[in-house]
């Protein structure tokens, strides 16, 4: 069930730092949209801020374009603005303390989630069609989820990542935001450097059933129906699946163990990467981000190639588990977008990040690709339900979420 | 026919630009190895100059350890030392400019191939048991192969790039040269985060018939005695393919569609990622690289959307082909190293690169693992041999080396 888009401009939207009119370099499958970047990723010409004033202070200004920004200039579309991202990437709140918080236009009293928070309000808001975003550990999927929009993870290493700034690369991945399953795809598709397929067989469809335990209660309720659709319409091929038939350890700790691996690698990855510009250019970081990369800091780097091997094993198993044409699914988030300004400095306390990374934990541990839909609505606010498909299975994951939308739509 | 070391000490080897004792956090399957990290990729608390005076000038002290240094240094490893790397890795050559040329113990008049120079010489000089290395065009496999050592560039995506700087991000990836095919086994599932394999059974084996057709005769007469043994052993599984089979297209091309679409992405690559670094600092450069970064700011960016595409129809190609037990195996490089300073400035002149970066374009654009094999040699100059597996097949791959080596050692 996709709702109309609730439309507000850009000053409403408050999810740009900068606009600017970057014309298509030449014609296809993408013209006449518009589209939008996050700023995490290089505009030439202009200064990426990851969004902290002090990066944007002690970085030149981008000489050329990300890749994947010609990609789609060069497929016909035009670029409009640079989003707000959650400082550094580092968070899935949408909560920027320099920037501000970008309008969830569904829910306007709640956060966008993050990072690519500018990128799913300026599409929700209906600013553009569709918008650039990375995800490492939710940063597409969980802003799509909040905002009542489609969004894809792709498979990791599937598209170009020169030109966007590395958070955790083991998990680092470029991703789009749209407005609909078939912009969603035809965007994707120039990124991925595919066609996405006419005509494909779905094998089987697995329910994750400790995803769809583990959220709320009115979650499971919104996603009740869609799901039920889901199985009248492709009976046989959907079956409720325990991770643990994946996982034998799921048994005792379900997605934790999953979330924890995630985790360790991430933050040592974080620090590996981005502590040596936070050591020595000494930024003013909002409270949250401070906090976020004094955990990175302090992880104790004992843990990682145990961790290594964990990601491994994990991997191993679900490539062994996923046929080529099945697919996993589950609820994208398992509780509705916060309060503004009711999370914590930190995300160790509180249950609201570790459940939630849970969720995505899946998609990171196993470069898989991932695309949520909107499908569901709790009082208005928007609940997604996300399909996941093996490693470099992008083109035919793209497909079936236009069939199920489809489907969904006219159920 | 793997040859003794030809052992020299560090100030001899050339190859270092820094020397430490870095000892292991935890004993472990490297205990009482050593090995050297190239100077691409962090050590905490030192800087890293990637090969560039001005780069380390510019950048701050480490903070932490790359994250595959802290995994050897917690699977009972010792690091001693730093090694020279080609300028920004941009390079095959092993001359840097500001650093010197690392020993080519085998063949001392001659490079010892980069951008890995002081990593491999490092190791075949008999300093280390093995160093890690960065491969995006050929990195590891080109000075292994001159240096007469083991090498892996592993599939790409596998190993963790984090505190490695990146290059062009699409084709970066982390891996090791070693002293034999064992302790390239083990370093490398350190950090693949598996074990390799003891029981595993081959499939074919495919050896590419325009890579040894593209070569100087001279290395395919050295290595046809390693190709009958081969062929003896595995009598039934060796066959000669024809690239053509795998891409149509090659028919008439031969690997130079391939390393085309390799070389326009890649250097799209490195100026989105690099290219804000050379226009705000203006480093002080060598000539040579001085040229390589002209070469990859004026490649026209209206072809990226279409080498995208192409690399993705080349990778397809390569994943319907190779099965899963399945080796593709051919020249490391058409040509034995090149004597010191014969190599022009611009590499758009005369035929090394593009011959060589043919050879190596394979893995590149498939994201496939390769291990290359010192196993032959031209009047003491050393020739190697390489093997490709599938995307992820790492660990197979090491095995299947460690035996071809064994078997080519008792032939």
């Amino acid at each position: 069930m996709t709702r109309a888009l609730v439309r507000h401009n850009i000053e409403e939207s408050k999810a740009f730092i900068e606009t600017m009119n970057i014309k298509p370099k030449s014609p296809g499958i993408l013209n006449g949209l518009r589209f939008a970047v996050k700023d995490l990723i290089d505009l030439g010409g202009y200064k990426t801020s990851c969004g902290n004033p002090t990066w944007r202070d002690t970085h030149p200004i981008a000489p050329a374009n990300a890749v994947c920004v010609d990609q789609l200039l060069l497929a016909g579309a035009e670029c409009i603005g640079k989003t707000i991202t959650d400082e550094l990437a580092f968070g899935i709140d949408g909560e920027n303390f320099f920037y501000g918080t970008p309008l969830n236009p569904r829910a306007p009293d709640r956060v966008p989630g993050g990072s690519s928070s500018g990128s799913a309000s300026a599409v929700a808001c209906g600013i553009v069609d569709f918008a650039l975003g990375t995800d490492t550990a939710g940063s597409i999927r969980v802003p799509a989820n909040h905002c009542g929009i489609f969004g894809i993870r792709p498979s990791h290493g599937r598209i170009s990542v020169a030109g966007v700034n590395p958070l955790a690369p083991s998990f680092d991945t470029v991703g789009v935001l749209a407005c609909s399953s078939d912009v969603l795809a035809k965007a994707a598709s120039v990124l991925l450097g595919c066609d996405v397929p006419s005509g494909f067989e779905i094998g089987a469809v697995h329910l994750i059933a400790e995803a769809f335990a583990a959220c709320d209660t009115e979650v499971r309720e919104a996603l009740a129906r869609p799901v039920e659709t889901i199985k009248t319409i492709f009976s046989g091929k959907v079956r409720e699946t325990l991770l643990r038939e994946i996982d034998a350890q799921a048994a005792e700790s379900g997605l934790k163990g999953w979330y924890d691996t995630h985790r360790r690698l991430q933050w040592a990855e974080i620090w590996s990467c981005l502590g040596s510009w936070v050591e020595e250019a000494k930024p003013e970081l909002g409270p949250k981000t401070a906090m976020n990369f004094q955990l990175a800091k302090d992880l104790d780097r004992e843990t990682i190639a145990e961790a290594v091997r964990q990601r491994e094993a994990y991997f191993s198993l679900l490539k062994e588990f996923l046929g080529p044409d099945d697919l996993l699914c589950m609820p994208t988030a398992p509780a509705p977008a916060p309060v503004k300004g009711s999370l914590g400095l930190d995300r160790t306390v509180g249950d609201y990040y570790p459940r939630t990374l849970c969720q995505t934990a899946i998609a990171g541990i196993g470069r898989l690709p991932q695309v949520t839909l909107p499908v569901a609505e709790i009082s208005g606010i928007p609940v997604g339900l996300s399909f996941l498909a093996g490693h470099g299975k992008d083109d035919f994951l793209l497909a079936a979420a236009q069939m199920f939308d489809s489907a969904l739509a006219e159920a």
